[in-house]
């Protein structure tokens, strides 16, 4: 299918614009009106920078407020539609999107809209134009796309049908299996956008929260099924208005809404019904579902890293062996693998920069299969590692920079354990409580600009699913946080943002990072931690007081909980008991948890006394 | 009146908050449960760590959920409370907020939930607390006032009051009037807050948006005048929820806050009916009413100052004086008067940034008056230029920065124009047409942490009225307006922030800057300048093009303003012409505008195509 993106989800100039839909390999754009107003080319030198670049202006938009008027006013916006018609001729585009009209003045009265449309389409037939007539949420009188296409049906002119739009449909909770009964060629145009859910005025969520498709809490997989089905073969075209998309990098912008088409285009062909013959879909490899982390490696400078290690023998982990070329050393503790790197994997020199995760080793059944997925979603591909005495791994970068690595499952080739074949300790630390560790999750502050890709990402290439987002009260400020993870386990992501774009928080450089370790028994790994002479970050006495006052925890388990900074959630599932490692370089700290029943959260009601204490510990 | 804030509208730890409300003034705080649980300092701690600085813990909140339950759960939460009272005894606070119960299984009961409140204050009353209960506006089964009062009556104990909140009452638009009927003695609590109208859900209105009096659409004045007209002499307490202030400086939102509430006391006193018997409202001395600039005062580095004054000769204005004594020109058109200073004011060196506007000359009645006015408001004084040769002004920084002079009108003193004692040109330009010039208003970039901040110090020190926020789609993001003016005439200021904090335009120093003229023929004006050789901002042809759509602007008319980049606006009342000059240093550039008819606004609709059009300048 044709895909399309309107220039007013992107930023910058219109040509800037053009440049990004281009360069992102998109077939067309919708021009937005004010786009075209502010800039200093002309229609057909847009035309034909649109084309030489390869794209087409699948819509003009949008007209507004022509239907539903007195005789003198419809004479006036004749006039004002047939100069936009001249216009569109100059720009070479051949539909206008008309939204009804949202005037408080709008007559409700189907006869006189109908007639008036056709009138329109009359009018735009002269000028090889046709009209899509768009049910807008807020509109006066037509706010239902069932309604829309009551009138167009009734105005009966092969230049007027309908424009749908997810948003207006979905926001409303509108049913669009009713589209199927629209005929197809009567579906003039499809403009789509995701949403996350909100309690807000439908209009304030349409112009500052819309987001692509997989981003948001809209089905669009179903909602454009119904839309195919109804016959529909013209352009997928995302219409997104977004404060954050207009202030980011429109390159980066337009190719985070490729990866939402083709992950759209892709789950329409697997849709139960199977591809519709009158489109062709094209189709991603499968997607392959990982089962973990294989390692998540950790660089820090000199100190820093003897920081880490000294946590990291304390918590039981052992470093078992070196990698046989690189200043990488392998620390293992039950199924968790952690590398830690005191050279910057990406610049080759000495890391200077405060200890961080620098990449995810993802574990999936077929990396081949994998590597040409992410491709496809236009994943940036890392230079492989390629020397001789390494394995051929491939990695991809995520929106954040840290390099996501595709590894076997198991004994899978390649094999990246055989780079780290010179042992050098034992496998486990004596005398500390080992359990079955595995990693829990990985938590990433994102930049801000990026964090709905970030989430679009780690969902289209591993098939993760996104929870809704939390927001938490840190002493500086409201983090937002949004936890990914698969249905039947593997690895978990936890991504945070600052929700106002300032201060330290705002640069990914600056965000927390932490690497949580699950365990069977939160307070053995605490006391043996403690034992081994590293003290958990310290909770306040006032925590547990609190505690005490709305659990039934036994005062013995609340004094084991105080003696190891251990946090307690609960939901409807189970428990969850965690506590977490000082944080080096005031950037990254140890997670270790233990949950019960089907407990599946991340102690988000904790995060607010954590970032305070870990405040207090940065000021001291 | 005793004068709080919540420990929940501050940034920082809770002894940060505590020493920033000490430091603003304030007489006591609000402790939010949330602050105290995530301190290191033990209750008793606090309680002393308050009473050094002078405050005393005048709430402790929330409690929530507690009534309209069973009675399984009525006996858990009686133990949760009795917890916490024992905890507010060590705290030493008398009073806990209790807000209606929220929660979807709440049962609609008055009887019940007035037993159960009731109990609840008999428990209180052992340990010498008292309760005050709220209906949050989202309260399953109470949310108005009205019936919280009910449920109060109902129970019948002198340890069971109400608390009253701005928000709750006036979100709803429930009529604040039936106050006056609660015995004052009832009314345990006064909390306070503003908040901009939106239209969106009321509990994340509420979590998100509030903002202190004077800043928002409330009248609060007329709510807290029915408050005090029940008899209610406790505190008047801030609680404002806020994403901005909960991560800015906290000193400097606490010297904001303060401000707000000593000009709502003022405002109090000055209400129809005079001040009440009961409580003693501190009042400031008489707004002193400007009638508009007496000067506006720029800083340019030598070539930079060089542009500007082309730019000011082109538009007629005549360098007519230099400062006796320092390096800064007098240039003048009509009323208008800008000072031109290549040297830092506040530094006294030459000045390096970017050419920008660093002091505005408000002309006020009274300057003595104004000066002991903006001192009681918390505006830092700035020093003092003293020496001999100059005139004694005073002079604030507002919160971006820019220093206000107090000027004298006419020919009052002191007269700071005799500074300006050597003469050096002629009094116009000749052949330049001039017509009676003055400064329409000034445009200031706004840094993101600090725009509330400003409308209300410009708000409270000359009573200008702030119109509502205007947002408008910029190439590089979103820009949200706020204008603020007198009712009758004088200065009036565009405050500018981006929407998102990020970017150049997040920062004060590199955000856009203007000084809008205005004349009585934008043409001839328009004309003059470029027969001087300066040209105009450009504005796209594509502009005209569509005003020919959607106006009767006559073909000749709209040729002229092509050809002078003359952009246009209409309202009800009359019509709006003007056009931009280059911007100098890429921060500061001119505007002159025509007002016809009764129209009061800036010509906001236009903002899109005049940043588009900055941009593409910028980029040759």
């Amino acid at each position: 299918m044709r895909r399309s993106i309107a220039t007013v989800s992107l930023s910058g100039t219109l040509e800037e614009k053009l440049r990004a839909a281009a360069d992102a390999g998109f077939d067309g754009v919708e021009i937005f009106e004010n786009d075209l107003i502010a800039s200093p080319l002309r229609p057909r030198r847009v035309r034909d920078l649109a084309g030489s670049l390869g794209l087409g202006i699948d819509l003009y938009q949008p007209f507004r407020d022509f239907e539903g008027v007195d005789e003198a006013r419809l004479e006036r916006n004749l006039r004002r539609a047939e100069a936009k018609f001249a216009l569109m001729v100059e720009l070479g585009a051949d539909t206008i999107l008309v939204c009804s009209n949202a005037a408080p003045d709008a007559v409700d009265d189907d006869a006189r809209s109908a007639a008036q449309l056709r009138r329109l389409a009359e009018t735009a037939e002269r000028f090889g134009v046709r009209v899509a007539y768009e049910a807008l949420a807020w509109g006066g009188a037509v706010n239902r796309y069932a309604h829309s296409w009551r009138i167009v049906e009734m105005a009966d002119h092969p230049s007027l049908g309908v424009c749908l739009d997810s948003f207006h449909i979905l926001s409303r909770d509108d049913d669009p299996a009713g589209i199927r009964d629209i005929p197809g060629e009567k579906i003039f145009f499809l403009q789509l956008a995701d949403a996350p859910r909100m309690a807000m005025d439908v209009l304030q969520w349409s112009r500052h929260y819309r987001c692509f498709p997989g981003q948001g809490g809209f089905d669009l997989t179903g909602f454009t099924d119904h839309v195919l089905a109804a016959g529909y073969t013209g352009p997928l075209s995302l219409e997104v208005f977004n404060d954050v998309f207009r202030a980011s990098d429109a390159r980066r912008t337009a190719a985070d809404a490729m990866r939402s088409l083709t992950l759209l285009e892709d789950s329409l062909g697997r849709a139960p019904e199977g591809p519709r013959p009158t489109v062709e879909l094209r189709r991603l490899p499968a997607p392959t579902r990982p089962s973990g982390y294989a390692f998540v490696e950790v660089a820090a400078e000199v100190e820093s890293a003897r920081r880490v290690r000294t946590i990291l023998s304390a918590l039981g982990f052992a470093h078992t062996h070196d990698h046989r070329s690189k200043p990488v050393q392998l620390w293992r503790h039950g199924d968790a693998r952690l590398l830690l790197n005191s050279t910057d994997p990406r610049l080759g020199h000495t890391w200077d920069g405060p200890a961080s995760v620098t990449a995810l080793g993802v574990a999936v059944p077929d990396p081949e299969g994998a590597v040409d997925r992410a491709g496809r979603l236009l994943a940036p591909a890392l230079p492989r590692r390629r020397d001789p005495a390494e394995s051929d791994l491939h990695a991809v970068a995520a929106p954040d920079g840290t390099a996501v690595f595709f590894c076997a499952e198991g004994e899978g080739s390649p094999d990246w354990t055989a780079d780290f074949s010179t042992p050098v300790g034992r496998d486990r630390v004596e005398g500390v409580a080992a359990g079955p560790v595995t990693i829990d999750h990985v938590g990433l502050f994102q930049p801000f600009d990026h964090f709905d890709e970030a989430s679009l990402f780690y969902r289209s290439l591993f098939g993760l699913t996104p929870d809704e987002n939390v927001e938490m009260a840190a002493p500086d400020g409201l983090v937002r946080s949004r936890a990914l993870a698969g249905r039947d386990g593997g690895p978990r992501v936890v991504l945070n943002v600052s929700v106002l774009s300032r201060g330290a928080r705002a640069d990914a450089e600056g965000g927390a990072q932490h690497i949580a370790l699950s365990c069977d028994d939160v307070f053995a790994a605490a006391e043996a931690m403690r034992a081994a002479g590293v003290d958990p970050l310290p909770i306040p006495d006032n925590y547990y007081d609190d505690l005490a006052c709305r659990t039934d925890l036994r005062p013995d388990t609340r004094e084991r909980m105080r003696e190891n900074g251990v946090l307690y959630d609960r939901d409807d599932d189970g428990e969850f008991w965690h506590f977490y490692t000082a944080t080096v370089d005031g950037r990254l700290f140890f997670e270790v948890v233990q949950r019960s029943g089907g407990y599946d959260g991340y102690g988000a009601a904790n995060s607010a006394v954590r970032m305070a204490a870990q405040r207090a510990e940065a000021a001291r």
